[in-house]
């Protein structure tokens, strides 16, 4: 070995075995899910099956948004050119930073300080969670997480707190992004807990790395580019003028499960 | 509605509705996993129980590979420049192309062409194989999704095919994929199906769109590319010179599930 | 060495000394213009002074076509979701493909088999680019390089082909594209040649490879793919909806040179 | 025009008549060198003889700098795997950040801050060079431009720095730069300026916008790049593994202008 070389503690190969985390690949299959071999190769560890549920619902919630995200229409211009898929979908993972999707890990910032302000100054949690909202008003900035350009009440947010509730993850993550929901509606400034907020709110329950929190959503959203980008490729003419809000949808009508 | 209006059938968005072909999304979280959201985002339609478990098996399949293939390398290499992390996932999805990931779709077309002339010949399917392993033979071509620059017996193939069969899901794919390697073998060639094969054949026999079937190597394969990069950017000093393969694994100890 | 050592022929690195082709790097600098240096990159040599020339004014009519191309639009879609600049211009770049840009590369290669027969079969080649019109109208499939969708006379090709002719570059290339286009419209089909199938029959009649054809439009095109980004994220807000045609013009006045 | 309708002054497009700020794009063909042309689009304005002669010197100085650096990398291994041009480019612009080519930005921030305190204070540049030389080695901070694993005297820094003298261009940006390398030499750490620094300070000294300097880095070795994974795609096997040192030059022997 020569100094180039180098180590990793994600996955081992050898002639007839793959390993993640130390554990046969073929082992894994059949017997877990994606979303937990996705928490696995994460944490480094399986997640309970309560987790294992969270981390589903994690990524079901956020698995597309429909043609209007700068994501979806990134891959749909792309992919109008005649690009392959994977062009399409990389432009999508392009466009998610600060203003779309990224404010996962934004937001689990301001949490994760107002959590250490309770642990160190012995305060309650709506007294911190309002100071926060305080002085981010007063120096003109949004705290990440919250508003939604067209949901009022995201259905997303409030089956991901249920979902951390009857399993048992719900902690300080979800207490303070609702106090500090509570603290801005207080101050006249009533806004929904996007879905990006609950996400932040729950991977900081369930300790997930904070600069993989926005990764987590790379991860669910890939399918809706992909399908993004091919419905652009079967449905319409090449380059197209691709209009960003005349926007209909015409495909199955509303069902329940069973 | 000018001309520039358009339709989409994916996901329809109202305020406070969120509905993947047609079903709401928070009834869908905590009810499905998420690779049954994919097949349901795919297809239109959700899978049973038996196609759940081989979505779910197939992902997991490809989760990651180590720090060697090609699109770990590529997102690690641009991970090291002091990137954001979607910039290091969207060059590892850029290198998944035809000598990497992409045979899937390559094997598919061998397949289903196989499988068309069985059912206009009325040959058998092992007569069908031998003329398709003659024919590439001639032309000098290699059949994709047989062989691997590491395993001369992937354990994730045999891992798929066993699920295949248990869950009723192996049809005509498989058996076409399994003639051909015995055809391979009898003139003298044995090479291992390899995963992308064992996909293609699996993916034919659910009836995945066969420009689809690379895309599921994408969703797969993006946990891999984010952990890669993210080692790169935690572990390693940035800009270092990465050797392709002088790379050991320290994580950790090999272990079994239960 | 092991065997892992390789060659490369463009760029020879030693400490304190950079050789492009040979050539010291700081030689070059002063004494040649970047197009220069693009030609003697791909080539190999040094161009005449002509043939310098001509690789300016292919490279200045391909720096920018406004705000609606789709390789503007997906850089502006990624840019405006605060993504750093080099994202944004590699989405713009992912989207020059079959449908944008990338009909150089296909023109050429109608050009080249069109004379390919002349010199094969002796006819002229307004006989050979009648034939050409008349298979590409019998299969049904568009001649790239000709049509546009703004421009019925576009400026960029008659410009081009002024200084082709100027500088004693225009050959077979051009004539030919010329041929084909009076042919279509002796065939009742008047079509403009577009820029994209000047460029192809300049760069041929240049012997550039076909395959870094449409590379030459990556080069032009960058300074616009960044400025549109730059005026995307210093003009608008974050995330807005970008209209593919509501587009005006606010900047500087028609002026002229001298 | 409804809300939607919006604006942009850099390119005006009219049937039959493309406009770069304010000209003719077939007015600036053949009339100006592609660089001129890109100081046109990012100033507004078009340069002096001698301005126009930087532009070109500054861009032919970073059009390549060999196999090794992490963009080149990257550029080879997403074309090795079989992907078109665009796509192997673009993962190469990804690689262009704070360790790789972003130095530029961060650089031209020093030499500004560093400037205006000489305005500010009155104090002489080699007192506010020292100041600033002792605040980043009390912050354990590197100031970017200077050093290179390569070069202890980078041949493209001379060269740029002669020609900024000779053409009147030399101004606060590259005498701040020389004595923050003055001043580290007298504090016992030499280090050579290196291209990004000298790039930094002579567009400082061009009043280029910093948030676009690093983009003239994208410009110039855009060419370099598609060279790289064109000659893999070439010269190499699918798939090899491309070892990051063991690189030999086999290109034409050295040789001189004249």
């Amino acid at each position: 070995m020569t100094d180039l070389s180098w180590n990793t503690a994600i996955t081992e190969i050898k002639p007839n075995e793959v390993r993640l985390r130390g554990y046969r690949i073929d082992d894994l299959m059949g017997s877990i899910s994606f979303a937990e071999a996705v928490y696995l190769a994460i944490k480094g560890e399986l997640p309970s099956a309560n987790v294992a549920k969270m981390m589903n619902a994690i990524l079901v919630s956020s698995i597309d948004h429909g043609a209007s995200p700068p994501s979806a229409l990134a891959a749909r211009t792309v992919a109008s050119t005649g690009a392959p898929l994977n062009a399409a979908v990389a432009a999508g993972i392009l466009s998610i930073n600060r203003h779309h999707g990224g404010a996962i890990q934004g937001c689990i910032k301001v949490l994760k300080s107002g959590i250490d302000r309770v642990h160190q100054s012995g305060e309650t949690v709506d007294k911190i969670a309002a100071n926060l909202v305080s002085e981010h008003k007063a120096s003109g900035k949004r705290i990440a997480g919250l508003g939604h350009r067209i949901h009022t009440n995201d259905p997303r947010t409030a089956k991901l707190f249920q979902l951390a509730q009857e399993l048992g993850i719900a902690g300080e993550g979800l207490q303070m992004i609702v106090a500090i929901q509570s603290s801005l509606a207080d101050a006249g400034k009533a806004l929904p807990i996007n879905v990006d907020g609950a996400i932040a709110a729950v991977l900081l329950d369930l300790d997930i790395p904070s600069e993989l929190a926005n990764a987590m959503f790379f991860i669910a959203r890939v399918p809706g580019l992909i399908l993004q980008a091919h419905e652009e490729q079967t449905r319409e003419r090449p380059m197209r003028r691709i209009h960003p809000t005349e926007i209909s949808y015409d495909g199955p009508a509303p069902r329940s499960l069973d």
